[in-house]
């Protein structure tokens, strides 16, 4: 049993695989309603597919160019094998391919929900969120199958099935960093294009559209109606579908490579401990699988019995499932970490040399862990929800216009990173006091075990959205928008609560790949106090923010090509606005692609290439590869940081004025007068709003991949960077290693003995010569230290082996 | 001579003193003009000396409590000296003195230039020129004289005058940062409270006045137009005054820290070089002083000749002190390196060891200050500037509404932080490399060198608006008013580019503090590899973000509280409109002056409640005191790291803001058309300047008093967090080290030696005792490590003593 451990978690992801395509068939067989209904779903699933295509076409280019630099470094560097270029390519096509199965369901899903709310509020819920499930559990089932596969591979092939060393197991991992890779790098492409893309339409259709021509929003006579309905499958769905996908695998992927140390600070053998030794490193593989398992479990628990439940019910509903979820979850992590790991392990603690940590203590981490998950939804939904007070304030602020309301909003997304950074940093010192950065690694581990869960709450709310748009553009019943508009109002919620969750894997993952990286290149530590440590902190710092910058920009830019497509169209197309003539949609669908698609370039031209030049230039220069190592750490500690605050500022920000915005919509009491839609307070908010679009749903999210893909290029390079010695580099030391014997050589009984050990820091070669010579019974001993290029090292050693023959 | 080099700068000091002195009475001199512009103008001096005295009052309550505070924590902490308590008083009144000087010049001198500008432009410069010089000089020579005259008591009084060692000068710095203390806590009051006032009542002011009533700006029936020129001296003047009072003590303080460790790094002894010993100590102060009288000249040389003069030839004068005190003080460093330092000089680099560094390599260091101090100027310049790409395509982007204005603003701001931080990291590296930290608070110190000359020129904005202000409300020729605002328009100038200074002093002297904290504490750096640390870099990061929120909703809430009683003398006062009616001006001051001192305290306690519980709430819990050291050293860094970004970003966003809005006046091309003031799209404009006034005049600026406040406290706090040994713990070890030598204790010959070391960290004592013995001539040494509290390990010493005998 414990042998096959190992096979779990493919299993499970298989399961809930299966389990996915029955209910994707299960929706597909749903009333997909009638001819004109059915006619707006195929164009917005055409222009999601359009989009699709065409990233995927960019991004194969992408791909390839990754795929040959790292096959040359992998050829050039002894320390990388080149299966590490497999590994990247099935990590961008399997993201890209959950990414496409997630887009497919929702763009399916969504008239059939609209078909659905025509007779019944609990079907439609049943069909939204069963679509939801299928993105949720695709997303998750791929990421488990393809790590745990590749996994296995690579245990098979380096070290054949069965604990042998750290440093094969080491091997194994970096090799396996590269499916991470390219998830994340196609996540940064998804988030940021389908950022830009949604935004860019839905900003493009609001000012022409609402503002300009005062046609009510989703009318099917404006020509960007479907590019924006297009957008809010490309962006939160597809987008969020591969930013999860990254954060989880990435997360699994740094547990098991801080676990592979623990088995090392453990005297590098715990093989009777049964899981073929690598209890540690199974154990984040193991709770992913059995989450996927558990989230099968919630979603089944979500639903509603009557057609007149509101939204508290529908929230109810979701509720339950994540509750349950999260529990279950729990409960396994406590059943996985004392069956898994040895009852008490050693664990190696910066500054403070070993230390004892039980499995129970692991066990706390993971806790930490799914408390953060659900408290960080609470402060979300605290700062940017209906009805609570930074809300009402803003509403407040709007009645002495834009400036005042903007200010509000700004000052409600600074103010809301006081909770969330409070509460990350508690947990990151909780875990880490629980466990180590092993501890900080399974508590974002089990957060993020539910991710299943999470993400068909989160694609619900788009579904929902899309189909309260179809209702509106074929012209359904009132009553049919109305029960859509109960489940997107919910989706609004989780939508705000969704972006915390990822904001929190997002933080915890970085910090897990973060701790990887430092042990991976065996530095001291990343310590600031070293000038050149500190301005790369500064720099980390700085991009988040220039990387915003960039995305909002880029917004603007791709929304003012559609405002003059649109514009031109309701110009030059005859009865448009009598409905007798047609838009021309897929115009302004390829606007919305080619634009997004171009401006994601810049922002991450700067997310890839500045890691790179940090590592590589000082590295040209010939500057000492540890010192390199410590100023990238300093870097990704800057990124990490000013990330994580940028996002939630941005987040926070614009789901407070997108909030403030909708309460006009009910009416609100301004200085004791009701105020409502079209007053110049309600202006004001949309105003806000309007700056708040980019925020939230462009440069906000992308702060996510952006964290976790800085800190995933450093690992990649660790090898580079070097410090520890893998593959030909210990060849080459056991190689050297002999011992040679002479006796008499004089008159005197002399006996010597000498000792080669060489490492590999990155080209350089070190080696330390001990020479032990015996005369008379008396022994003295000398010690060389060799340094240089490999050639020179070995030819020294070579004199001086024979020099003392 | 070089024995007198300590008296040196007080005497520079204290020259400049008395030419302010000369300049001030020259000043005040001038023909104040008649009645109604007496009038106005004596109501701007009655408003802001009751702003300063209503806070003076709550500051020396603040002052008495802290006094006290530190008083007991002097009595109960041995490494503390009391004296630090007068020091802190001091340094608290030198730097409330500074800023009444500059207020009070200030609000005489406005009148004075409306008066000269009803003739001669040249005039109006020289008078309005003039009163900025006796700020500046006031605030540089107050610093320079408090700081050297505090250093010679304490050098005398712990020293005697002469070189001891590195302990004893460390207890003097230490005492001595008392008075930076005193002073950066008044700055910081002054700089949040100031930024309050000032835009509670212009936004107040132009909320009612403006928009409301349709009233032009600075009209005399706006209740709120007195206190809006209040707030101008209040939040430009006095704020930036004790910003850079309190940078400039800073600096020099942090330099001389480190410079007191390169004579330790020199084996403590470099007297046969004369300056009482301690040249790289007296340096920093040295330049400084330097840079008085090189201000002075400076200032002297900004002069235009005739009254044709246009904003170009304003700025050219301005440029022509400015660059020619910048090479002044580049040739003085040169000079002042070379003659005080050592040829060549020990210094210790983390990592690297002892490393040779000439004294041409820290004046390389100062050089390096010198350039990013012009070069900041230029990049601010290139974001803010009107007619620039930035603010362009902010105007372009106005046309589209509010939304994209603010878009484009807040994109511009934090796009602006590339170069600028860049710039930094540059120049840390750089500097770092010349000569270690001591080269990074070198080139702080170079930078801050022309101090005086830098605030002349930016005091000399808000009096020249003033006197603006003063034209309208007296109803003086259109003349006057055009005079007075080519000098303002060059002010708006010269305000923004001053803020990119007082970023980069404010980070250098953070760094420079960050390293002397690291210095003092003895840590081993700040591993941010360790959790505690990294979740304090964290929460470093995230307190910019939250003071910077809470500033902004205090002007909201300050402003809002003037708009009610605007409101409410419009509708209570007959006449008011007609200008029959007296506004009641002095109401409108009281409620700036009541609110900003209130809104003040909250983010003044996150100031300096965060580093104080971060200290000592893990000592409460008995939390290892170098531990605490290295958290507290993440807050430090996370704080600065974050706190220069956010002020980068606030102060450029708000600038670029202003000047988009600006360009309106002149009317700028959108679309191929001319469009004017009052166009839709000014008015878009109009709502980014508002949301652009907090960042840039309020939160923004507070930033640089965060970073350097904090630091400040950490150094401060440093000797409790110990670390290194100093007064009685030297006693102690002094005491201890004594040779046991006991011949033939036995037959055989045998000689014991006991050598025992002993320090304190914090509460532990920690000695190692060292016993060798020596039997028929061979040598063995046995080493025993003790630890507890003091009387427990001079018992156990005393223990192994008596064995021995």
């Amino acid at each position: 049993m414990e042998s096959n451990m190992i096979y779990m978690p493919i299993v499970l992801a298989a399961l809930g695989l299966i389990y996915m395509l029955v209910k994707k068939s299960w929706v597909m067989k749903q009333d997909a309603g009638d001819g004109k209904m059915k006619e707006i779903s195929d164009h917005i699933y055409e222009g999601a597919l359009a989009f699709l295509n065409a990233e995927y076409k960019l991004l194969s280019i992408f791909v390839i160019i990754v795929s040959v630099l790292l096959a040359i470094v992998s050829f050039i560097v002894p320390t990388t094998h080149w299966l590490i270029v497999i590994a990247f390519i099935f990590g961008a096509v399997f993201s890209a391919f959950a990414g496409n199965i997630g887009m497919k369901i929702a763009t399916k899903t969504n008239v059939r929900t609209t078909q659905a709310a025509r007779t019944s509020l609990p079907n439609a819920l049943k069909i939204s969120f069963g679509g939801g499930t299928v993105m949720g559990l695709g997303v998750a089932g791929l990421a488990v199958l393809g790590l745990t596969a590749f996994f296995i591979i690579f245990f098979h092939f380096f070290m054949g099935g069965e604990w042998t060393n750290t440093m094969d197991m080491t091997v194994v991992l970096e090799t396996l960093a590269g499916f991470s890779l390219g998830a994340e790098s196609i996540a940064l492409f998804a988030r940021v294009g389908g950022g830009i893309y949604t935004k860019a339409a839905d900003v493009g259709a609001d000012l022409v559209g609402k503002v300009e021509a005062g046609i009510p929003e989703d009318d099917p006579r404006n020509p960007a109606t479907i590019a924006d309905n297009v957008g809010d499958n490309v962006g939160d769905v597809a987008g969020m579908g591969a930013d999860l996908f990254g954060s989880y695998v990435a997360t699994v992927l740094a547990a098991m490579v801080l676990g592979n140390y623990i088995i090392k600070d453990m005297g590098g053998n715990i093989v009777n401990e049964g899981f073929n030794g690598i209890g540690p490193v199974l154990l984040p593989v193991a709770i992913a699988g059995a989450g996927i398992i558990i989230s099968v479990i919630g979603t089944m628990l979500v639903k509603i019995k009557t057609n007149e439940a509101k939204e508290a019910q529908v929230m109810g509903a979701l509720n339950i499932g994540n509750w349950t979820s999260i529990a279950l979850v729990a409960i396994s992590c406590f059943a996985l970490c004392t069956y898994m790991l040895p009852e008490t392990m050693k664990m190696e603690f910066f500054g403070e040399g070993l230390v004892d940590i039980s499995a129970m203590r692991v066990f706390y981490a993971t806790l930490v862990g799914l408390f953060v998950g659900g408290v960080i939804s609470a402060v979300t939904e605290y700062y940017t929800g209906l009805g609570k007070k930074p809300i009402l304030e803003i509403v407040q602020k709007s009645s002495t216009g834009a400036g005042t309301n903007i200010i509000a909003g700004l000052a409600t997304g600074m103010i809301s990173t006081f909770s969330s950074v409070l509460l990350f940093a508690g947990a990151i010192w909780a875990s880490y006091a629980f466990a180590g950065f092993y501890g900080v690694a399974m508590a974002a581990s089990a957060m993020m075990a539910t991710t299943a869960m999470q993400l068909a709450i989160d694609a619900f709310g788009p579904i929902a959205d899309n189909a309260g748009g179809i209702a509106e553009m074929s012209e359904q019943e009132p009553i049919v928008r109305e029960r859509t508009d109960i489940l997107d109002s919910v989706g609004n919620t989780t939508a705000a609560t969704g972006k915390g969750f990822a904001i929190a894997s997002a933080a915890l993952t970085s910090l897990a790949l973060f701790a990887a990286y430092v042990t991976f290149t065996e530095i001291d530590g990343i310590n600031i106090f070293k000038a050149p440590v500190l301005a790369m902190l500064f720099i980390g710092g700085m991009v988040p923010v220039v990387f915003s910058a960039l995305a909002m920009n880029a917004v603007g830019k791709a929304a003012m090509e559609m405002v003059y497509e649109v514009r031109r169209q309701f110009k030059e197309i005859a009865g448009i606005m009598e409905g007798t003539g047609k838009p021309e949609y897929d115009k302004c669908v390829a606007i919305s692609t080619k634009a997004s698609l171009k401006e994601m370039m810049l922002p991450g031209l700067l997310t890839i290439g500045f890691p790179l030049a940090i590592a590589f230039i000082p590295m040209i220069f010939g500057m000492n590869h540890q010192a390199i190592a410590e100023m990238l750490g300093g870097y990704m500690a800057g990124v990490t940081v000013s990330g994580v605050l940028w996002a939630i500022f941005q987040n926070n920000a614009g789901g407070a004025w997108d909030n403030a915005k909708k309460s006009f919509e009910a009416g609100v009491e301004i200085n004791g007068e009701m105020t409502y839609k079209g007053s110049d307070a309600h202006k004001a908010a949309v105003t806000g709003d309007t700056v708040g679009d980019p925020f939230k749903d462009t440069s906000g999210p992308s702060m996510n991949i952006l964290i976790k893909l800085t800190c995933l290029i450093g690992l990649v390079i660790a090898p580079i960077l070097g410090g520890h010695t893998s593959e030909t580099a210990v060849a080459v030391a056991n190689e050297e290693i002999e011992i040679v014997k002479s006796n008499d050589t004089s008159s005197n009984e002399v006996e010597k003995q000498i000792e080669v050990t060489m490492e590999m820091d990155g080209d350089i070669a070190k080696a330390e010569v001990s020479i032990k010579t015996t005369m008379n019974g008396k022994t003295s001993t000398e010690i060389k230290k060799l340094e240089g290029t490999e050639e020179e090292v070995k030819a020294k050693i070579e004199e001086i082996k024979a020099s003392l023959q």
